[in-house]
This record gives C-alpha cells, sequence and structure tokens, in this order.
C-alpha cells in the first residue's frame, strides 16, 4: 500500500472498534495544509468518550484546591478579562499510530491528525495569581464535562499538568473568532501551546491546584511512552517536530495515490514542534535517500506552524515524496517509526506516492 | 463485535485504502442526533477527491445546454434571487457498507453517515425557466470542481438527474445561516431533498440541461445497486427510511458499548425517508423480537428528520437496543441488510448494546 500519505499499514486489518472510533473523529483533510488557519470542520478532532450538551447560561469555572481564594466564574466572568487571540498548532498524541509495526489498537490516525486554529480567550496565569496559588503546588488538574469508561473505570477526562507549564495557557472560549463549536470543548477548553492534543481539555470545568502528583488514568495509564504493559514509562508531554505536505496533482478516489504531469511543480507545506521553532524544512523525492533543503515562510509567531515551499521537476514515473523537519531543540524527524505499545508520538517522516504521466 | 452501534462488521478488518477514506471522511458523532440542526462540524462529510479552493470574487455557474437563453451567474447574482431557507436531512448512499456480509470495499460507514442543516439558496426552477429550458430536455448535469480518478478515469464530480426530480432543488450558498464551509461545497451546491448524498453536487460550476440519458462515470458505474460486475443495476435515487436512537448513557472508549444505570430512562432519537413522511417509529429492547411504538414529534417540515421519544424501563443486564421507521410510502426498514456489490443503500436496523448495571 505505497499509495497511502505516511507510508504503509502496518500488517492486519482495522478492527471494528477501531472503525467506531474513525467513524466519528476525523484528521485534517491533507488539502487543507493550504490555509494558515485551519477552518473549524477541518481541523483534527479526537474524542474520548460523547460530546457533552453545556448550557452556556449556568455553565461555571472552578479554580480549587491549593489556593487561597478560591474562584467560581462564569463565561461572562471570563469574557470580562483581558482577550487574548493566538493562532496554535495542535496535534494528537496518537498520530501516526496506524503506520506502526506491530499496530497499536486505538484510533488509527495516519498522518493527519493536526490543525492550527486561531483561540480566543482569558490567559490562565492571571487567574491563578488572583486565586493565589499555595507555594507548595506542583500540578494543576484540568477537568471536562465529558464522561465515558477508559481502562475500565468510568471517568470524567482529566489531565494535569506541573504547574510549570501552564504559564502560556490560554482559557479559550472562542475559535476562529467564533465560539467554540460542541466537538471543539463548547463552551470552554484549555489551550496547552506546544503540547499534544490530550493537554487541551475541553469542556472544562474544574482546575484543582494539587500539591502531590496526580495519579489519574489519563496521566499514568494513557498518554506514557512504554514497550509493555506495567511499565512506568515516560509521559507524553511536548509534540516532536513533523511537516507535511499538500498532496500534489489530484488523488484516486479509493487509494488516494497522487497523480499529476511533468513539469515544473511547487510543493507546498508547514512544520512544526513543540519543542522550539521551525529551524529547518528538507524534501525529499527519492523516498528519503536524499534531502534538499525548502523555502522557509515567515513565522506566524511561538507554536504555529510554518509554511514552506519546494521547486520539484516532476519526471514521468513514480516518485515517493517526504518532508522532514528540524526544530531549534536540535530535534529532527526519524526515517522509522519509533514504537511504542500505545502509539504515540509517532513522527516519522511521511511518504507520499505520486504518479507522473503527461 | 456486538457492541458496535449498527451491529457486527463483517469479516476481514478494514483495509488501509478504506482507512485513508475513514480519516478524511466522518459521520455525526451519533449523541449529536439530540439536536433537530445537526451543527456543521458535526455533519457527516463524504468528498471523492480533494476539496478545492475556490475564489468566490471569480466563481460563476453557467445554465448551459437545451435551453434557449444561456445563464451565467455570480455568487451576487443567486443572492439577488429570492432566498429560501430549508432544514433537510442528508445522509450517504454508502451508510450501512461496512455492516454487510461479504463487506463491499469502499468509505467504510457504520451507520452514522447522516446529518440535517438548515440549507439557504435560490431556487432551481426559476432559474430553469429563465433559461428556457426545451420541451425535449429530460436531464440535468451538475458539474463541479472537484477532480480525481475513479474507475480509471481523471474527472470532475458530476451527476445528472431527470429534470422532474428538480423542481424543489436549491442552490445552497449558505448552510446554517453561514457561509457554506469548503467541504460542504463552498461557495455553492446543489440539494435536492429527499434524495441520497451523492445528488447533492458539491462545489458546482455548471447545469447542463441535456436531451439524452447522461452517461458518465457516477451515473452509469457508481451509485447503482447489482450483484456482479457487468450487471446495469438500478439506480440510487431517493433515502430508504431509517431511524437511529441517541446511545443512552456513557461509552467504553474503546469499544463505544454503552453503560447506563437501571430504571426509567427516555430515549430518544430521529427517523426520516425520502419516499414521503415518517409515520411511525417502533423500538426494541430485546434484540429486534419485539417492537413497541415510540411518541413522534411533530414534523419539522417535508424531508427533515422526526424526532422521537421512548419510555425504557431499564433492568440490570446486557440489552440490545433497535429503532425502526415505516414512511408513508409503505416502505419499513428491514431487520437484516439488503446486501448489493457495492454496498448502497444498507437501512437495516440498529443495534445498540447497552450494559445496565446498578
Amino acid at each position: 500500500m505505497d499509495g497511502a500519505p505516511g507510508g504503509t499499514v502496518g500488517e492486519g486489518g482495522i478492527t471494528p472498534d477501531e472503525l467506531q472510533l474513525a467513524a466519528r473523529n476525523h484528521g485534517l483533510p491533507l488539502e487543507a495544509l493550504r490555509d494558515p488557519i485551519t477552518p473549524a470542520g477541518l481541523h483534527y478532532l479526537l474524542i474520548h468518550y460523547d460530546i457533552p450538551a453545556v448550557d452556556p447560561a449556568t455553565f461555571e469555572l472552578e479554580i480549587t484546591g491549593a489556593v487561597d481564594r478560591p474562584l467560581t466564574l462564569t463565561l461572562d466572568d471570563l469574557r470580562a478579562r483581558e482577550r487574548v487571540d493566538r493562532p496554535i498548532t495542535f496535534e494528537c498524541a496518537g498520530n501516526g499510530r496506524a503506520l506502526l509495526e506491530p499496530r497499536p489498537v486505538s484510533q488509527p490516525w495516519l498522518t493527519e491528525a493536526v490543525g492550527t486554529a486561531e483561540w480566543g480567550g482569558a490567559r490562565l496565569a492571571p487567574l491563578l495569581d488572583e486565586a493565589g496559588v499555595k507555594p507548595s503546588a506542583t500540578e494543576l488538574l484540568f477537568s471536562a464535562l465529558d464522561k465515558g469508561i477508559e481502562g475500565g473505570e468510568l471517568q470524567s477526562y482529566e489531565r494535569a499538568l506541573p504547574i510549570g507549564e501552564a504559564r502560556d495557557a490560554l482559557l479559550a472560549y472562542d475559535m476562529n473568532a467564533g465560539p467554540l463549536p460542541p466537538q471543539h470543548g463548547f463552551p470552554l477548553r484549555l489551550v496547552v501551546p506546544g503540547w499534544y492534543g490530550m493537554q487541551n481539555v475541553k469542556w472544562l470545568t474544574r482546575i484543582t491546584v494539587l500539591e502531590e502528583p496526580f495519579t489519574g488514568f489519563q496521566n499514568s495509564v494513557a498518554y506514557r511512552m512504554y514497550d509493555a504493559d506495567g511499565e512506568p514509562g515516560e509521559p507524553v508531554t511536548r509534540m516532536l517536530p513533523r511537516s507535511l505536505m499538500v498532496p500534489p496533482g489530484v488523488p484516486d478516489f479509493m487509494t488516494r495515490t497522487r497523480h499529476t504531469e511533468p513539469g515544473s511543480t511547487t510543493l507546498t507545506g508547514r512544520a512544526w514542534s513543540g519543542y522550539g521553532s521551525i529551524e529547518r524544512v528538507e524534501v525529499s523525492t527519492d523516498g528519503g535517500s536524499t534531502f534538499s533543503a525548502a523555502v522557509l515562510e515567515p513565522a506566524l509567531g511561538p507554536n504555529v506552524w510554518r509554511g514552506w515551499s519546494f521547486s520539484w521537476e516532476a519526471t514521468t514515473g513514480e516518485h515517493v515524496l517526504s518532508s522532514r523537519a528540524t526544530d531549534t531543540g536540535g530535534n529532527i524527524q526519524p526515517l522509522d517509526p519509533p514504537w511504542n505499545l500505545k502509539g504515540y508520538a509517532n513522527n516519522a517522516v511521511e511518504r507520499i506516492t505520486v504518479q507522473v504521466a503527461p
């Protein structure tokens, strides 16, 4: 299956359980990489349980735990604070999972679980100052309104974050200058620039300041990288660098193999990293044997993908195209997928098969 | 895999080709059946090729072929006509495909390829009158801006419709009171109330009045029901009746099996048909052995799904829930999936497994 954007899918078909997830959740159609800001309906989506129906009139956010002055805030209270609008790139921690071998069974992403929206909301830091976080605080627990069973446990989705990582966080009530759509966390979600998507807690209703490490499911069992069950592993945190290109030409409906004509072709795409700015993007037109530098567009800001372009003289025949990002933190995308049991953070370089014919 | 909404998925895992389609396209998350009008980002999507980037300032719609006065219309021209806003239910012709056995290989839908939006635009009929359709005309060909390869043929998406079926059609430039999102055909799409989704041509750019039957791919090869390649088959046209329920309780993340507590539970859902109004919805809580009448909500209008509710006394244990629609045309949903080679129009009753425990 060389036609697959991102390469081949591992042995064994996608299971019925996985199909149920794939039918609900969806990636960015890769042609939408042409837009610096992703329209809301094209942004990738990963929803653990059901989308809750929330009445914005009675909605409240609680800030509680190890604070001097617990706060309860309505949406109007939040909208009355200084407003920030920032384009920020999100990527699912499971992006690339279905390309691993052996293939971890869960939401079966190829390479498309990404998107960049302009998030509008209130900064978290001044609200924490207002609540008076105790010096003994170490983590913030973000709790949501969606409920389900995972790992055999009935739970509301909740994720903790080291308190030092929250400086830059937003409490977003708007997406692309409109209210959050239901599937993106209406009426309020957390946005933690640079982190994988699991930290951008949707339908956020409570922030609890903790003085001890949180041991709940989404931090201690899920979203950890280990090779076998029972290992403690390493937590999934920031996005590793990745670049994706707008697939050139036109697709075959079923195989998605790309077809284009010979001649000068401008390849374009976008690259991002949660560990720094994008320093370099390189393109290969020979299946990853050799890479040449792409031209970078000006950066749109911190924690936003960066556009690039590359001139390709397409010749008749089959070609495998790839792009590869390097960030200022010295991280570079690997050619071979890094494997872990749950299939997180596979940022191996994409492989796009193109048939060139007159 | 009894936990699958809609029943079991046929033998053999989903292939890599199908996964690429499933990662791009998406269904309605079934909890969104609670909304009479589906938010744009939750409405199902099936896109054959790539989403084209269209400049609305230079966009034109041509009405040509067997007419006395060919027309070329800008978006402003269309917006200057009488405006109609109508909620209309859409369903993909391939809905239910992945539940067939043997399983046809294409976009692998379970039961969720549906949605209802309020479509705003100009009526087609007065524009045809203005162009002066010749009495010899038999079909209308709707041609779009998206391009790809299908059945080995490079093509723009285009679908013909018998001219008598076009009376009620809209040329929609708005969805849910905003401009069409790119993935729903920006800046203009056709809406043919009552027909399966393939007829609601997105990115519409040309209407050609024909005097002979159209023999292009999407009418003569695709969207036909036959049992073996080479048979002429019957064309896919209007939506057969179907009812779906809001899955009760909460989901298990991976299996999507529902979990709820014993006691009085109100089941709700929506039902539709392209062959008439919904006359009756019945619910089964014993895997389809017996059915009892649900209470119908008032109809929202023609060609819109109709809400229903049903009181269920949930008892501890595992239950399989189903709902079944009958329309005023005398059509009723079958318990067993109707099979054809390409997997169209499988409107077999849903099966939702629920675990009830205190």
